[in-house]
């Protein structure tokens, strides 16, 4: 555990300058605007640890599989999220000194991310040789204007002598991933032009030899400021704009940057992508920078107002869950349905890709809640727009149907390990639950019978081609998967995987019904096809152990050497960090929910005691070194009312990040867990399912805290959902009156 | 099945010049002499599809390993055999226009690989514009001087004008792999000089960041010709030295070029690299082309001599059998004992690393019977040396004991794939029954008691300390295993891993028994860890299925849909061409022998009952995709008086290169499982066996056969073996007198 910013409500605010904890600062304080994003670097260049990564979303590169033995049906390419070219470059010198906050004299340091506002602010004093400095600087992406990038500088001369200031605002296309094998780049620098105090750089992903696109982005540059516009040589790949002046004694000045960036998602061609930035560019220039400024911080109001959670009697928590509110919504918040929630959002490289489960599993229930209704569909259409990808997927592995990828970007599998890949099929499972609880909660079945049936009936599909009939057995059953558990691999008769392919193919035959006879005619399902999925339904084998009572992860899982996460010596945890990749996998540690993952999807059909005793069971051997398993803990230990266990579950998932609790948050920040603690509070400790179309609460207020209050969206109607430890109040904000069932009661919302 | 050299017993003979089947041409005219070796490229360059190829045993390098997810133990880097600098290169002229093979107009072509003599040599007429010359040209590398390469060349003019001839020979450092990634060379140069008629080069290989060594290699190369030496001007990274001058009408000249291969693996330092490289020149240069070539003759009849196996009745298994002795010898003959015996040899760079359990489990028998004693001391000794790699792959995996290496160069992991190297543990046991296989044959404990208990003691406590205990089962248990059948990963309970662990136990305990009390002292085995290996002994789980009688290849193996091999569609296989990794792993189809390998091990130790049901149950269900498969099913199936099908299994092994049955031998030759139709022979159709220190025989000759003939050595003896349909004749060559078993009959030898 390792923590840099103060808890402060709204603000994450650090005033210390230190190498040691730059990445993990940086990535703290990345901000985005689900069209692009960055990584807190500064904006100078620094000549200390950093990584200065700028993304954007839907822009990557195919990067060749490289194996020692090649396997039938590997995914040609690892799907690479790549570093953007860096238009966030600002230099600035004191009388003709460059400076460099790795080196130079810094005092009175302030870091500031503005969770309420979505800015990022920094204020230092520099002081070199006799000049002294107090800089100022303001950063956002603009929600407003997906394209705008701002960058303000304030200069103030708190020195006893004028200063002469240079300042050098860049778009620099001499940019390497840090992850990047043999320092290949995979940017080619198009075009650049520069006026006195605009710049242009075009450039285009390297060529591939995938039938994958590549990206054209065009950076377009306006630079304001005080100071006098100097002609500047740029060096190759880059373009530059220099500005200098005298400052004097007491004196100030301003500088500011807008970035304007447009990529070929959007536009057809380079021309296009070159005029559309010209065009922002002059639309954005209407406006001051109070008012870019404003428009940021009213769009950042609107999605608060709706999805804020306010904890009273722990500041800790509030700030946890308010951060992970803000970075969700900074990666993603459904406005270009083409796109998705990477795992490390627009704050690293680790993972490639996207898409993930994640989104499905844990993303979607948080949308559904607390953002407008079409955020939801768009993360549904997204799979659906992808089903030939899926296709493609399950073709490649010899089977039919469609099986939805572990890792994408558009749709065919882009991760490489096979292990992963072709073995973690569970993955199409929460896919198809997806469609069941958007459908639930809403209540409407709209998307269900008009894209999400062809889904499911693809999905279905896979499952009847993956299973095999044992003739010793008698029984269907799924060989050579993962789990959600990846401390197994390969292993047979994963309980969950099982449990989801059987559920698909249920939830399948009776959506048929509800589809209309054009679409059942396109869909050609045979009445024997229908049977065969009944068999694979009534003969599937769940494995379970019925001395102890519980589902069994797998075939050989109680053959292990069974013991509790608290055998393990404290000095060899996370196990990740210490143990071999085999002694892992032989152990009886899980990584992450497995049976419970599946417990939680279905809480409903399992008696209290049927989910106590596989709880009692497997929480013990559950190590949570997945970011996603703290959640789900928490919701069913709140469902068993194991009150203190989902309170400490609470605290793993609310501040993952903020207190680096698995000391790689350097990396990058942990995006798609960041939904775990509004998991953990909305479903966990105020209990809230959905029950033949009616909500139901069954509060609880942690020891530690005085109450809470959380918003969401039902079925046209904003609820406002207060619990303090008197009592749960609820009110309907908008919307037509609506019953409710509280703590088993029945209430009538007006 | 593609065969593109004529029948011969002694040489393989082509008139084809064919750029479709170069690379298999290539393959199959390797040669080399146990130091360093080339494939049979053309010494010309050639603008069609080639692999120009020459590797030096011992000298790789270390590709730093690039995974998607790294996980703790993975070994740092792969060991890449490299592709050597270019020595062999040289090219000519025809009236100032350059000869090229894949261009020019060729006729009378003839490549003859001659395997009694150790010598390749070309002939072919060149026609260009008026100019005709015929060009034989003979290559080897030498025997009886490892380091010394010889190429000759002899021009005659065919055609009715003088030729104007000029001829580049070179030594060229800018060389590629044919698998490298991102176009890197692994050479570095670091020194050329070049007289008129010589040339030396010195190459480095390029720094790695691992604790591995950097190679350096000196060529001295000396040109002989009645050709007039022209300066030259090397391009960069070479040496060249050229001649040129005029042949008449009818007249002929020759040319000669020796180069001289050291490296730092013999020397200590560049400076006596270069200098060794040159006194070796100095001496070769006594010497006439035709001592060489009749040094090298002796050698290669020699090794004939006792190696030789005659096939009557069968030329194309004739041929089969010598192209495999050849090429094995051509890898290794035990000169140097730091090397060992790669799967690809000298021809060619898939697999990477020179040592896998191939050489103890398929080539050590063979090593023994036909080669002088110290060549299997070699290879035995070898992993005693690497003992302390074996201890460090443990101890990366958080194991107590020795684990040898899947792949290796020095005795540490350099495969990087997690499934074999964490899982194929299985290679442990085969290490220790080496041992066993040695003293058993030899009648001689000397490197058991001195260094092979070390070697068992290592292997032994990795096996106690990687078992585990089922308290459910009340058994110990091996988890996380992939077997010898490498269609199944990350299985349990294999029976033939737990088969030889517990051997390995049985073994070690019954060794220790018989070492020195100073050895007993350095080894520190307690009581306490003889007890518990014995527990392990008598608790360790076999699975079988009594319904069936046979043992279970891994736990869950029956829960498979077991089909036969028959049930695959045609158009499917080979099946790891044809299906994903994924289905290969699911379905029961298994890539080499399993259980049946355990049941060769210990073919005694069965009764004719249970090798028959096993045999039955699992020969159908094996593809033998692996090069290692049906010798042990030819063995198998004589020992069951399965003879058609032992016939069957030989022919799947005698010729699976010449005849290009995998489809794979253009990527180079699968040398160690050229042992394999010897096995057949001896261990098979002649069923040596060796019990109690009795050499025992059962023979039979396969129908279409008129009978074979072989020698073996046999504890000091070399006896002479001749099996026809009119019975078998053992013969002592020589060495003091012996009774052995002939099919039950005892028959005394003087």
């Amino acid at each position: 555990m390792q923590r840099i910013f103060e808890i402060d409500p709204w603000h994450l605010i650090s005033h210390q300058l230190d190498d040691k904890t730059k990445l993990l600062q940086e990535s703290l304080t990345s901000i985005g605007n689900g069209y692009m994003g960055m990584r807190g670097m500064f904006a100078e260049d620094y000549s200390g640890t950093t990584h200065a990564g700028i993304y954007i979303g839907g822009v990557w590169f195919p990067d060749r599989t490289v194996v020692g033995w090649w396997k039938n049906g590997y995914p040609e390419y690892f799907g690479k999220v790549i570093n953007a070219v860096n238009f966030a470059q600002v230099n600035f010198w004191l009388n003709g000194e460059k400076v460099d906050l790795a080196q130079d004299q810094i005092s009175d340091f302030t870091l500031d991310l503005d969770m309420q506002r979505g800015q990022l602010t920094r204020q230092f004093t520099v002081t070199k040789g006799e000049a002294q400095v107090q800089v100022s600087v303001t950063r956002f992406v603009s929600i407003a204007q997906k394209e705008l990038f701002v960058l303000r500088y304030e200069f103030r001369n708190l020195g006893t002598t004028k200063v002469d200031l240079q300042i050098d605002s860049a778009i620099n296309g001499d940019v390497y991933n840090q992850d990047a094998n043999y320092h290949e780049q995979f940017w080619q620098v198009k075009m650049r032009q520069q006026t006195e105090t605009t710049g242009l750089l075009v450039a285009k992903t390297k060529p591939n030899p995938f039938a994958t696109p590549r990206y054209t982005t065009a950076m377009q540059m306006m630079n304001q400021t005080h100071l006098t516009a100097q002609s500047a040589t740029a060096a190759a790949k880059q373009v530059v704009n220099r500005f200098s002046g005298e400052l004097a004694t007491g004196a100030s000045t301003d500088f500011e940057k807008r970035v304007i960036v447009t990529t070929s998602r959007d536009y057809p061609d380079q021309a296009a992508v070159v005029t559309a930035a010209q065009q922002l560019s002059r639309k954005v220039a209407q406006y001051s920078y109070a008012e870019l400024a404003a428009a940021q911080q009213q769009a950042w109001a609107t999605r608060w107002q709706q999805a804020d959670v306010k904890i009273s009697g722990d500041p800790a928590a509030q700030q946890g869950i308010r951060f992970n509110l803000f970075q969700l919504f900074s990666t993603y918040y459904g406005e270009d349905k083409r796109l998705n929630i990477g795992p490390k959002g627009f704050t690293g490289e680790k993972y490639g890709g996207a898409t993930y489960w994640d989104t499905e599993a844990f993303a979607l229930p948080l949308y559904l809640a607390i953002t407008p209704p079409q955020v939801s569909t768009h993360l549904l259409e997204y799979r659906y727009d992808q089903l030939p990808g899926a296709v493609h997927n399950a073709q490649a592995q010899g089977l039919k149907g469609a099986l939805y990828p572990m890792v994408t970007f558009n749709g065919i599998e882009s991760h490489n390990e096979w292990e992963i890949t072709f073995e973690e099929i569970h993955r199409n499972g929460t896919i198809a639950y997806a469609i069941y609880n958007y459908t639930r909660y809403t209540g409407d079945d709209t998307y269900l019978r008009e894209k999400g049936i062809d889904v499911l009936v693809g999905i279905a599909r896979f499952w009847a081609d993956r299973v095999h009939f044992s003739q010793r057995q008698q029984q269907y059953m799924i060989h050579g998967v993962t789990g959600p558990n990846e401390y197994e691999n390969n292993v047979n008769n994963n309980w969950y995987t099982n449990l989801l392919a059987r559920w698909t193919l249920q939830y399948t035959l009776a959506s048929l019904s509800k589809i209309s006879s054009a679409k059942n005619t396109t869909l050609k399902i045979t009445t024997a096809e229908k049977t065969h999925w009944q068999d694979i339904i009534d003969r599937m084998y769940l494995p379970e152990d019925k001395k102890l009572g519980i589902f069994v992860q797998q075939d050989t899982f109680l053959d292990k050497d069974v013991q509790p996460v608290t055998a393990i010596p404290a000095a060899q945890r996370p196990i990740n960090q210490h143990w071999s990749w085999d002694k892992i996998l032989r152990s009886p540690y899980i990584k992450q929910a497995d049976v419970l993952q599946g417990i939680w999807y279905f809480i409903d059909d399992f008696s209290p005691a049927v989910k106590k005793r596989n709880f009692d069971f497997y929480e013990p051997l559950t190590v949570h070194e997945s970011s996603l398993s703290p959640s789900v803990h928490a919701i069913l230990a709140a469902d068993l009312h194991y009150e203190a266990k989902a309170v400490e579950m609470y605290a793993r998932t609310a501040r993952l990040d903020l207190d680096n609790y698995n000391n790689d948050t350097a990396d990058g920040l942990h995006i798609t867990s960041m939904t775990g603690s509004w998991l953990a509070i909305v479903q966990g400790f105020a209990g809230m399912r959905v029950r033949n179309g009616q909500l139901h609460f069954a509060p609880f207020v942690p020891q530690q805290w005085q109450g809470y209050e959380f918003q969401i969206n039902f079925r046209g109607r904003l609820l406002h959902i207060e619990v303090t430890k008197a009592g749960t109040t609820i009110t309907l904000q908008t919307g037509a009156p609506l019953t409710i069932d509280l703590a088993g009661q029945q209430l009538k919302l007006e």
